[in-house]
């Protein structure tokens, strides 16, 4: 019976654990950190409470039941050992014929991890409620405050980092402050709020041609949101970002803009970049460790254009295929085949009817780009329950120009008062 | 222009704002701790992972947008001057003409409040999300572990208190354990979850009728659920929880037992029961103070059979209506009416095609009486969206024995550790 050990849920790890299940004489044990499978792509909009988190998630177990040789753990893996091909865990130590590492990204702040606490990053559900908390607790302050000055300090957003989940952010926050809440408050106009993506780059989304880049930035302009580009954060604080010698007052910061791999403290003999993704051979492995394989945004895959392979869902989803691929190839003494990557090329959206696609040579923007974005996702979502769910969603949000429950939801559910103070554990 | 004052959002409130809402010369300033009115009967299904928080809970200013003289602030109020007519909030002071409390009730330990670090209440959806919570990952913690004294205790759920809330939640646990979860899991088997209800008085269900409480008590037995009634609970700690000489060990309690009237702290000058309910006159006013009115939980109305009214919802939206029409015939210059409350009967459900339902002399359980509970949840619903949403996901899970996601949130957004510790703020 051979053993291969998955580390993480994402899109990488459940390909490989669906496309090893049920095959016989293999049994599977996957370690999550979280008890479910995440659609990263559409997190931004439980962050914009376009959807409820449950919409965009879906249990590991529910996923992956009727494979009955994969058992899964929520688990934190602590340590790697490639020689002993043993991982330690927060529950014990695991042996392994096979190990798939895919973990992903965790936000980054290069250095500077002290502005977390003023620029929540958007990784994980809990991540997106608490941005959900800010945007929306900022409105209801302003609709309280009598002071101008703070006033506009809550109505302005600054959104560090000009990538597609910074766009998306922006476009987002845009658009619900021009067309859904203007009706809600009576103190306040919300169509006053500012909304700013400060880039360090000449130009916002520089993986796209700059012909789209430049529509996408006009589209954006046309929901309220200013571009700073060439602009590096030297600062963010309680009060707003300083760039330089300028400044921005702001009550809600939002940090869309530099990420770092998962298993930093894992003490593992493998090489990495400068972001902590691992380096890896053709097939996917380690150098030196044939057995061990890595996917997803954990991984630079640099033989592809000889340049690392970007941090996408259809990436990862390829991997992980791919892996399990050479996985099964190496049990039936065949040899194993290097990753081809099949670009399908990428899309970002800003908002209502506008986006922008880029398939190889082919670039277009506005409605049919945005009607692309939105089939190719309700059609990549998971489950069919969720594709129906989000479908009706939009759907309801397009025709009444209303987004979905903007709850704000309190961190704290006790009532009374603790006197300890509460311990923050450190993920890896 | 008469300014009326409501505080909280709930049933009673929102329906106090909404008779009032665009009536001529008065404004209406309606202040809630939370920015959404929940539909609280519900509740324990969002700890049950069967529906989402956003499900079951409205924006407020979604709700009361089209009444232009109604203002929403999200608040907490501080104190109550009954005197000078004036409220302290946590953003000012606000004077009123006519104030309305409608704050309801929060859970309450009869002086053991550290308990609730043990045994969580369910009030809020931040209460139901940590429940969901603490649930989820027991089954996790069982599946992990290899010590058999440790798994027994993972899978022991202990609900303090058998009214009609611990009975949905002890039910739910039942069927969960016995339909939805038995696939899912490698190591355990989740059939084999112990369920206690510890109830101080000799049965559960006190407030309906022997004979259906009896039905319920064998429903509930079915689900495996073990009743122990004329047991109070004596201490609970992180292991279980003490019946005087007994004992249970359990990693999750729950507490539906005690309630107690928000606003304890107010300073008030109005008599309270020893629930902390204000006791209200026939008009629903209080005493000395024909301006102020209470409605919902937070009153204490015993005109009507000579024992307080319960706290349940067709109550609340009873007197928030009564209250509405006395203001207006005061500006009117008619005489007030006395509150006259129509019983239209009370229910509880257990599980699928389980629940009793006792309307008058009528009494009826079984599948009749889930489908009542059914038909009279969904048409409660407040809005259109949230009928069709919540009755796909009852009608999937019903025809899948399926549950929604059971999708464990991290309480704790950061991935870097802080320094300071975090201070818990108590609400009033």
């Amino acid at each position: 019976m051979t053993h291969v050990v998955i580390v993480g849920g994402g899109f990488a790890g459940i390909k490989a654990a669906r496309e090893l299940g049920n095959k016989k004489d293999i049994r599977i044990t996957l370690i999550d950190r979280k008890n479910y499978h995440l659609f990263q792509p559409l997190l931004y909009q439980v962050a914009m409470s376009a959807l409820g988190p449950g919409d965009i998630a879906e249990p590991l177990r529910n996923m992956l039941a009727h494979f009955r040789n994969i058992t899964v753990f929520k688990g934190i893996v602590e340590s790697v050992n490639l020689q002993e091909r043993k991982i330690s865990t927060d529950f014990g130590d695991i042996d392994y014929d096979y190990l798939v590492l895919a973990c992903g990204v965790k936000h980054h702040y290069f250095g500077n991890e002290h502005w977390e606490e003023y620029a929540p990053g958007l990784k994980t559900i809990a991540q997106a409620t608490e941005i959900r908390r800010r945007v929306m607790e900022a409105y209801e302050a302003a609709e309280r405050t009598t002071d101008p000055v703070a006033r506009k300090k809550l109505l302005t957003f600054v959104i560090v980092g000009g990538g597609p989940t910074g766009v998306e952010l922006a476009g987002s926050i845009g658009e619900m402050s021009r067309h859904t809440l203007s009706k809600f408050y009576r103190n306040i106009d919300p169509k006053l709020t500012r909304i700013f993506i400060v880039e360090a780059a000449p130009r916002i989304l520089g993986s796209f041609a700059p012909e789209l880049a430049s529509r996408a930035t006009r589209a954006l302009e046309q929901l309220g949101v200013q571009i700073w580009s060439s602009s590096m954060v030297t600062n963010v604080d309680a009060n707003g970002v300083q760039i330089g010698n300028e400044r921005i007052e702001s009550a809600t910061v939002l940090w869309a803009a530099g990420v770092r791999a998962i298993g930093q403290g894992w003490n593992m003999d493998a090489e990495t970049d400068r972001s902590g993704r691992i380096i890896v051979e053709e097939d996917l492995s380690v150098p030196g460790y044939p057995e061990v394989f890595v996917g997803g945004d954990q991984a630079h895959f640099a033989h592809y254009n000889n340049v690392p392979l970007p941090g996408m869902a259809p990436v990862a989803v390829q991997e992980g295929r791919a892996i399990a691929r050479n996985i099964l190839r190496d049990l039936k003494g065949k040899v194993r085949k290097p990753f081809k990557y099949n670009d399908k090329g990428q899309m970002a959206t800003i908002g209502r009817n506008k986006a922008i696609v880029e398939v190889g040579k082919l670039k277009f923007d506005g409605a049919p780009a945005w009607l692309t974005w939105l089939l190719v996702h309700i059609y990549y979502l998971t489950t069919f329950k969720h594709r129906i769910l989000v479908l009706m969603q939009w759907g309801w949000s397009y025709f009444t120009f209303g987004y979905g429950a903007r709850l704000i939801v309190n961190k704290e559910w006790r009532f009374y008062p603790q006197k300890k103070p509460c311990a923050t554990k450190t993920p890896s």
